[in-house]
């Protein structure tokens, strides 16, 4: 495995480190797994197939990587050769596979975030079914899954966020998501250090701004602590019933 | 019934319709019930021993309403005198039981709110218990419960909150809270028009400084949105497995 732009820095470490604790504590590997990552040419999903393949050892299963990207019609930045030769370098064979996103609207309907990410995820399983894998792994990190379930709370009174790991019922196909201990500061600074970041790729539509406005709230509401974020991911791992209704006693004299 | 001191403001309608909407949505009284309300003094359990009094034909069950009051060794304001007329000018028989709550510490502990709560709610468990009531009512509201949702899931990573209807296991008790879908500001209205808010009582240790720091935090999450809260109790609600980990394919193409 080349180390190519890698100084050997404590931001990669820290990367691995918490990569390999989620995939040992969740069992997201397993032995004869074949595992597409999912590489949209940004720091999250780079930073991820970099940690596959170098945790490796560590997992000690057996398993093979492959990375797939999905091309779409309206992203003109395309540094994927870019791509290509770092994750080949990391001795990740690469695929592209083109999506018109945009081309696939109906007629009067506006390019958005959901229909895009339909389209796409649609592709990737499609893509993860014909080339016999059984696990696609996404980037995304605990910011992400923390921002989600505060956006499912407040926004659709729901308790749900992105599963760490999750069993497709209609596919023999699973979900992982190994960057799930990992803060968002954790992978820039990775991705700094390995000079990833300025070669990122980003969505020409811009951002979302009601999850950008989400990440200032829970910036504000958790001072940006990495203690408290791993604290609510420990609390979405313990299942609860109806917190409103407890017919078991569980509370046994306070509150 | 007298309407001592109210005004037939809005603020009433407002806090005897979600009352009684919660009584009946929540299932929170049956025929029969001997309910006693633990009356602090302070603004939130005399609005609710109002507001079950008043609301009790829109409730269309039969059942005893009584309050109690359980006084400590520290609290000094002592406007018991006048909470008791207004409780019987409301019809609801008013009792007072002693705790000495500092007196019963073990030397060289001091006081917290901890200690205080729970020798408050076993005295208030066995008075319950040896007067034949079935049913205790609490007057916390929406903003404690999404506070103590909060504060759970923070600083201690649970999914846990103070619910809205528990059953004992020990205990032939429940603890109902029916002020559940009322926001603080919706009490402090009421009692403002009741002209309760000035006699109210409070705890001379001072505030809860984390409780109160998380308020504020909350206040900037949610902009102090009542639909958000409303939003939030409805997820504590729906129940939820391991949020992380989905093997029955919850997500079908999405996130």
């Amino acid at each position: 495995m080349g180390n190519r732009g890698l100084r050997s820095a404590s931001s990669e470490k820290v990367l691995l480190s918490l990569v390999t604790k989620a995939v040992k504590e969740r069992d997201l590997i397993q032995d004869g797994d074949r595992i597409l990552v999912a590489v949209s040419g940004g720091k999250d999903s780079t930073a991820l197939a970099y940690a596959l393949a170098a945790a490796r050892r560590a997992f000690k299963k057996d398993f093979t990587l492959s990375a797939v990207h999905i091309s779409t019609d309206f992203c003109s930045c395309c540094k994927k050769a870019a791509l290509a030769e770092r994750l080949e370098g990391w001795g990740i064979p690469f695929d592209d596979v083109f999506v018109p996103v945009i081309g696939r609207l109906k007629p009067g309907r506006k390019m958005n975030c959901y229909w895009c990410s339909t389209q796409r995820r649609t592709e990737l399983l499609r893509y993860a079914h014909a080339g016999n894998f059984n696990k696609i792994a996404l980037g995304h990190h605990l910011d992400d899954i923390v921002e989600t379930f505060f956006m499912n709370l407040m926004s659709k009174g729901e308790l749900a966020t992105m599963p760490i790991r999750l069993a497709y019922r209609k596919y023999p196909v699973s979900l992982i998501r190994p960057l799930a201990y990992v803060e968002e500061r954790q992978v820039i600074a990775f991705a700094q250090d390995a000079g990833i970041l300025k070669a990122a790729c980003t969505c020409p539509f811009g951002t979302n701004s009601a999850r950008r406005d989400m990440r200032a709230r829970i910036g504000a509401m958790t001072d940006g602590s990495g203690d408290v974020k791993r604290r609510i991911l420990h609390a979405l791992s313990s299942g609860a019933e109806d917190l409103l209704v407890d017919d078991d006693g569980r509370e046994q004299i306070l509150p």
